[in-house]
């Protein structure tokens, strides 16, 4: 096994430090490097501060350092000073740099300013990296076999600059031992329950040099397999396929898609695949699964529309529920939501529809339906099911997990498994 | 002036290294040590790695060092043992807090795992910290005239336990310079014409030496007026209320509430106070500004209910659109969105409705009605008034900013301020 290449990220700007700005770029970079088999090790945020910088770089210990923020042509941006009096060099204007910004400058119906030009001054004992998306320029900087990478701090720009150039590049000069990786998205059972389900198999793992992550979100836990590609990664890859393919056969129910899938845009695909359509009849989730349904680009094909049906007014007249069905059950009970299901499937026609009634908090609890009990159903072609759910915790958490949890049991239905009536 | 007081943040997780997890706990952090005084100077985080953790103990060089991640009860999470290891101490069990965690596993109906009992073992050197939302309890170590707290790393008990008990020890033991602090919550306007629009009351500030900050978040601005409190707090205080006094009678139209307030609770605050009710009837919007409304505790008392009318036929049936004015105006077009407003008014027999229409992207823009068009209207016991906006971004952002949009839309009718027709 090759010598593992480790790699660390310093994030500069007070906005980091102070909360204005939530540090996104430190974990995308992270997730790039452990793609390509290089291991992100540490993240530093510090301040645009002369003295924090040039500690940061000196205790630096990765084979990899990647710097950014405080690129930009404002006076509290200093990075680029401080790159050169740590790496004893001096700025020099590079002429085809100022091209680059007086074109880009035109592009957008503008003269560069000096400020913009002076962009251009960069160290002299640097690789410059061009910056397709904006004026601030990469530096590549190389130092007792570390590599430093600064890049701007706006993600859009240091993305492009990242995938682009410096991945790449970092490939070429580390040459890192390749990982192969899985993530399988799994809803429905909560991080310990699922792990005591797949308890063989993750003991199995080990046998065949595969590490498995639980990686847990609300309403959410994803798998992710990975393990190094050695000198046969194409046998290494038909090995993790191989146990992957074994996990989706143990969890059927609970598998919803891969990588940056999304249970809704799952549920999406398989709606579009049989030209079939979906509506909603909320309560206690107030809107947020039509939200989830409607956030993916496309949806208005196959999600017809949907009613949030808060006072019990409403229930009864937009879902056709009967005053008496509503006295005598309570709101939140098997009768009223399967009611709002087939109500609101007949109202807008649809192929199949979901509902949910529950008790969100953090009042309206009792000792029967205490906080967190939600009824959900869906409505389909071959009838209505319902179960009821417990979700513990706050008012955002019942939402969010209820709402998938309902989407979920659409999901089932629609490849054709059934949950206990 | 007294000595400033600094923190640090050490953040320990893999799932935070390798992108699965964005960090979203140090920027909060870093904005509550902010308010009470405190500078942030330094965010490091690190993986579930005895070695890393003690390598970020030993060199802690701020006189507050806040710790989170690694205390869940599986064996990944070595966050206290190594506690123990840097300040040469053991675990012992604390009958008291493995009380709370019983009582707690009843709370949700389920008896404690050993594993979840033997999150009461604890530094025996350290005061332990309660934690009222989950079982991994915070502790406080002293060394050197510095203080270390290791809290959980799930936001919601991170949060709880920072303000309730780590927030006033801090203030208790370190007292930090006050800072007298108002945040105005503004929407409307995006940074830039905002801070055209209030350029000379901003311009004022310095010579009050009264500092200003613009925190952007999608479709609202944050204004925070902060100045050291010296040694007369009053006096300080009644100048920094001035100043925002100012500030409110100079934008009256777009500032919703202070502080931690939320559009959403400001516009449920009013129409509670007049007993009155709402109802929604949303296109692009897709169920959001319905989630956004009842995600506040208690919306029941005013939220009656909404339709998401995202096929033309539920357009026309449940908010009573005429097919011909579709046809004539399309979807997106004042007369449909006031006609939206008016029918789910009707339909739901509230006080007030908010109704949207437009083109969320990425698909069906045109020349006419780009991507980010969208139409927005509110009726009321005074009729009937809709207003276009223009929201570029992407599908999310032009969903969030209209949201916000049409909530102030209603806000402003609700405090009798009037729109331009």
């Amino acid at each position: 096994m090759a010598k593992e290449i480790t790699a660390e990220v310093i994030s500069i700007g007070d906005e980091l430090l102070i909360g204005q700005t939530i540090n996104t770029n430190a974990g995308w970079m992270g997730e790039r490097l452990g793609l390509i088999g290089i291991r992100p090790k540490l993240v530093r945020t510090i301040g645009d501060d002369r003295s924090e910088i040039i500690e940061a770089l000196s205790t630096a210990s990765c084979d990899v350092v990647l710097i950014t923020g405080g690129l930009g042509p404002t006076k509290d941006d200093i990075t680029k000073h401080t790159l050169c009096e740590h790496f004893g060099t001096r700025l020099v204007r590079h002429p085809a740099i100022e091209a680059r910004i007086e074109a880009f400058f035109r592009s957008i119906g503008r003269e560069p300013l000096e400020v913009n030009r002076a962009q251009a001054d960069l160290p002299e004992a640097c690789t410059v990296i061009a910056n397709d998306r904006g004026t601030a320029s990469g530096m590549w900087f190389e130092r007792d076999g570390r590599v430093f990478v600064s890049m701007p701090g706006v993600p859009y720009e240091m993305k492009a600059m990242m995938e682009r150039e410096v991945l790449p590049r970092l490939e070429e000069r580390f040459r890192p031992p390749a990982i192969v990786h899985r993530t399988i998205l799994t809803t429905g059972l909560g991080e310990s329950h699922l792990a005591q389900r797949i308890e063989p198999w993750e003991d199995s793992l080990a046998g065949e040099h595969i590490k498995l992550a639980y990686l847990p979100s609300p309403g959410v836990v994803k798998l992710r397999l990975s393990a190094y590609a050695g000198n046969d990664p194409a046998e290494v890859k038909a090995r993790v396929d191989r146990k992957a393919a074994e996990l989706l056969a143990l969890i059927p129910d609970l598998v919803f898609g891969e990588g940056e899938d999304r249970l809704e845009r799952a549920i999406g695909r398989l709606l579009k695949e049989r030209g079939q359509t979906v509506g909603l009849a909320e309560s206690c989730t107030g809107g947020y699964v039509s939200h989830l349904i409607t956030s993916v680009p496309g949806s208005s094909a196959y999600y017809t529309g949907g009613v949030v049906s808060y006072a019990n007014a409403v229930k009864m007249e937009e879902l056709g529920i009967p005053a008496g069905m509503l006295e005598l059950n309570g709101a939140v009970s098997r009768p009223v939501v399967e009611q709002m299901a087939t109500g609101v499937r007949e109202a807008l026609r649809t192929d199949w529809s979901i509902a949910l009634s529950g008790v969100a908090g953090p009042d309206g609890g009792t000792e029967e339906k205490p906080v967190g009990t939600v009824w959900m159903a869906v409505a389909g072609p071959d009838g209505v099911r319902s179960v009821k759910g417990f979700f513990p915790g706050t008012r955002d958490l019942v939402i969010q997990r209820s709402a998938l949890s309902a989407l979920n049991m659409l999901r089932k239905r629609l490849i054709g498994q059934v949950d206990p009536a």
